[in-house]
């Protein structure tokens, strides 16, 4: 199976098998993902439609459309400060299960460690299994850790919702009732984010959102997330 | 009051003002807690009871009854056949903080052990303490497992689901569109219900329905369903 990056498109992108990029979509897979002239990525439209791509240079050329069964027809961004222990694992397990796209791991103001380079493997061979073992078409992409504030500057999708569990905000699932395409959300660490964190990261245009009544652990918040995500593109 | 520590107390522990700790609860409070003469903590009965108490001596001394705004407004009992190796712990802890009512262990043709009664005790336990930490006032009920033939006769709620991997059935998101008060899921092992099980279930008034179409855990399944039934009901 492969670990094809994915980007979501409009169609209108696409002449014959010309995809044309956007800046930022070309910022995402040559800077964020570091993907090199030559290297397949797969565009979705948002709506059902999948192509398998190739990158030449900065711009896209359609290789072929891909039948799609066991996807979701969104690309999601879990974007999640790393808790404690080995709590990660089953994050990225369930959240492959559940249809994750991209899994950013970010470090903040309550993380304690900054993982090492073997743990960023043993992520991405747990979400390559996690794909086989769903019945998957695709692994998600595990990006490697990065301060909170670097990625919130990087990420550009018109969907950022930030979960936060003190505070009276609105359901995530009251918000995705307008959502199609492309979205991000970010998920805190232990004991929630900083007052600060919460401020820039709704300053950076994420909405602050409440995943229900209870306090959720930090390896159970993007299961919720996910699984309400999911049902919404799927139902 | 939420950044209280909480405990779970028998009612008739209470005599008026007076609340009677046990020597566990003094050891949780005073060495593991280190709280200290005066110090306020939450007491809760199980059932939707809080108060406000504080800690005299080695004894309780209830200040006031408190509101409870964290429990859901329905009763959710989630019959789950024991999955492999630990998992159980998983699914305890994660709908416990979602907000399950009861947890019905049940025996299938494909659950390879009966667990011993100290893993029933251990259950109860993860309930007792993730339901403090996701400040529920309630502590869901674990049930002794029992064969899935059995647990099917058991129960009458007029919202009754069984989850299927395979096959074309209506998504749990659609089905809740029209559910209140009183629901019964039940979710299968790994390798899924034998279709003799499926047929029994659906014969005693058991609706079949999905949960995406990724194949999940046996583990992962429960989670997501108590996320979307949570979901549904409080927003």
């Amino acid at each position: 199976m492969s670990q094809l990056q994915r980007i979501t498109i409009d169609p209108c992108q696409i002449q014959e098998t010309q995809l044309f990029l956007t800046p930022q979509q070309q910022h995402y897979l040559l800077r964020v993902l570091r993907s090199r002239d030559g290297d397949k990525f797969i565009a979705m439209d948002g709506i059902g439609n999948w192509w398998l791509a190739q990158l030449i240079g900065e711009q896209g050329q359609i290789l072929e459309p891909l039948e799609v069964k066991t996807e979701l027809p969104v690309s999601i961004t879990l974007m999640v400060a790393l808790p404690k222990g080995n709590g990660f694992d089953d994050v990225v397990r369930c959240c492959t299960e559940l249809g994750v796209t991209c899994i950013a791991p970010v470090l903040s103001d309550r993380t304690l460690l900054n993982p090492s380079p073997q743990k960023l493997e043993r992520w991405r061979r747990i979400a390559s299994e996690a794909a086989e073992q769903s019945e998957r078409a695709f692994v998600p992409t595990i990006l490697e850790p990065v301060a909170f504030s670097t990625a919130i500057n990087e990420c550009a999708s018109t969907h950022r919702y930030i979960c936060e569990a003190r505070g009276d905000y609105p359901h995530l699932r009251t918000v995705l009732n307008k959502f199609s395409g492309e979205i991000i959300i970010a998920i805190g660490p232990e004991g929630g984010w900083t007052d600060q964190e919460l401020e820039i990261a709704i300053k950076s245009g994420f909405e602050p959102i409440s995943l229900g009544r209870r306090i959720l652990r930090a390896v159970t918040a993007p299961i919720v997330a996910l699984s309400l995500i999911a049902a919404t593109c799927e139902v």
